[in-house]
């Protein structure tokens, strides 16, 4: 059997059990954003790790090396805003073939190390290695948290109202752009600027984890389609989500209008978004929003709900079940939505 | 400019400095076998993140999966042995090609948790991703130290005795065995296994860290000829190293007998060794010696001592200067020596 035969989230399945049985009290291990080591009552520390792939997550010729090197960074940091804490340092395993011009390194770390400056995570650490062929960049970043404010996937409850951070879709249409060669109007530059430097949610992560009402959190990294069954199936619940509540920003919405781009799609599977996806309880809900918006200048988009019915999606559109395969969702089908 | 051009060690150079200036207090970064973050008085965090990659650190077709996940935590433990400490953690990334099957990868996990359960080490997380074609294993481990037992690379003084605490060249010959697909006696089979499954000096490590008449100390990954020169950088000094007092088992010494293999060649420079390199106080060297002989029931090998000849590296035999390209040393006449 290949491993194409079972997929990722099969092998995590396949090899997790005997590691999960082995964990010390006040550990939290795969499944979440991050690991959880509880310290003491006051602290627990976050871990997580993440490798970009040169052909699998970037096309050298596609991306810029300063680009390139803030982004390894900040999908782990994204991890860390995904449950309230805060990144406090960084170590970078990096795979090269020889012929790599060292200028094009150069600018990787310039870009690694602008990040690490603008967000104060030290890069402490490293392992630089020869690569026969793709270019491989891990990154490993420690956080820090009060352990009451860590937000898992596993607490979401029947009820709760679904909300994410920030717009949808943006990274997914950027990608488009880049693969498409796209004639760069202003849209376009916002949507691929979108793309290659995405920004973690720090400060909004910090702020929700603060919030005891904010019940389950996770970050938007494959799309909200792959990324809410994650919660469904960790807090054993289900979930409905408003297509038309989805947000949008108008540049995606002025470019998926030039180039005949289903938004609807972009916005589920696009992915790489890098919002936060979270659930808040239903009587919070106001007090939350309003406060968010206070702080953060802009809404946090309610865009659906927790429900009792574990392992259900349902979509709908102005409150209609919604045919999926209308919109390009095919891919959906088999799996009972 | 290529990176071949500078080198791996040209390479750190190049981009470290901007991230050191960034240091917090009581942060030691890049430079060390690990990380160390000390957290109070009692306990500093150290971390550290090692790469293995197909065809670089490993060809598919000459090692066993279990094999292969047990070495690649192994080497990752090792730089925590070599900090005095103890390993609490593990995380891992993985990028894997589709088409890999997944009894190869159910076998490498075998391996990694068998030694995960053997030290108590548990892996917390990880991260799978496709490749476009080698294999990809990059661990992060975390380990706890009583600050006061940190041994580092740069704690060497002058008049220092250097030892190691375990044979060196088996592994190397281990490699020979394997990539000339010799035939398995009794030595080539023990030295393939001390190449496919390195042992860190996690017990060794931890009882020299709490001596403070042990000053300096790091594993043997490159070699010691290629090792001690970090320690001669970082400390500022020099050494000396009697070639014939290099240990060496009875193991590789029949191999080498057999197949014509230069001892000493393979002693400096073969690598993998896993053992620690180390230097200590002259006037504590036959206590030192004493006990670690009573408590691992072998000696503690003295090779060398430290110099004050900042950056000369001097090999002597039977107290006569080495002629190293008599040995086949033919690279190192271009570095002084």
């Amino acid at each position: 059997m290949k491993l194409s035969e079972i997929g990722e989230f099969g092998l995590i399945d396949r090899f997790s059990p005997p590691f999960l049985r082995d964990l010390p009290r006040a550990v939290v291990g795969i499944g979440d954003d991050a690991a959880i080591i509880e310290r003491s009552a006051d602290e627990a520390l976050l871990v997580t790790i993440d490798t970009l792939v040169e052909e699998i997550h970037f096309v050298r010729a596609k991306t810029t090396p300063r680009d390139l090197g803030e982004k390894s960074l900040a999908v782990n940091l994204s991890d860390i805003a995904a449950m309230g804490g805060t990144p406090t340092s960084a170590f970078l395993a990096l795979g090269l073939p020889p012929d790599t011009p060292v200028e094009w390194i150069d600018q990787l770390f310039e870009g690694l190390h602008g990040l690490c400056r603008r967000e104060s995570v030290p890069l402490l650490g490293g392992d630089t290695t020869r690569s026969p062929g793709p270019i491989l960049i891990t990154i490993t970043v420690l956080g820090s948290i009060v352990p009451r404010n860590i937000k898992r996937r596993s607490s979401a409850r029947p009820g709760d109202v679904l909300c994410v951070t920030g717009t949808l879709g943006d990274s997914g249409g950027g990608l488009r752009v880049m693969l498409q060669d796209l004639t760069l109007g202003e849209d376009e530059r916002s949507l691929l600027e979108r793309h290659c430097r995405p920004q973690a949610h720090l400060a909004e992560g910090r702020w929700l984890g603060a919030q005891p009402d904010v019940h389950a959190m996770m970050d938007v990294s494959d799309g909200i389609d792959s990324d809410i069954r994650h919660i469904m199936r960790q807090s054993r619940c289900g979930a409905r989500i408003a297509l038309e509540r989805l947000p949008v920003s108008r540049e995606l919405r002025g470019a998926a209008g030039r180039h005949g781009w289903d938004l609807i799609e972009l916005m589920m599977t696009g992915g790489e978004d890098y919002c936060l996806l979270l659930t808040v309880d239903p009587s919070a809900m106001s007090a939350v929003g309003r406060a968010f918006a206070r702080d953060f200048g802009r809404e946090l988009s309610v865009i659906g709900s927790i429900t009792a019915e574990e392992g259900r999606l349902e979509l709908l559109r102005d409150g209609q079940p919604a045919l999926l395969h209308q919109h390009g969702f095919d891919h959906f089908l088999g799996r009972g939505v």
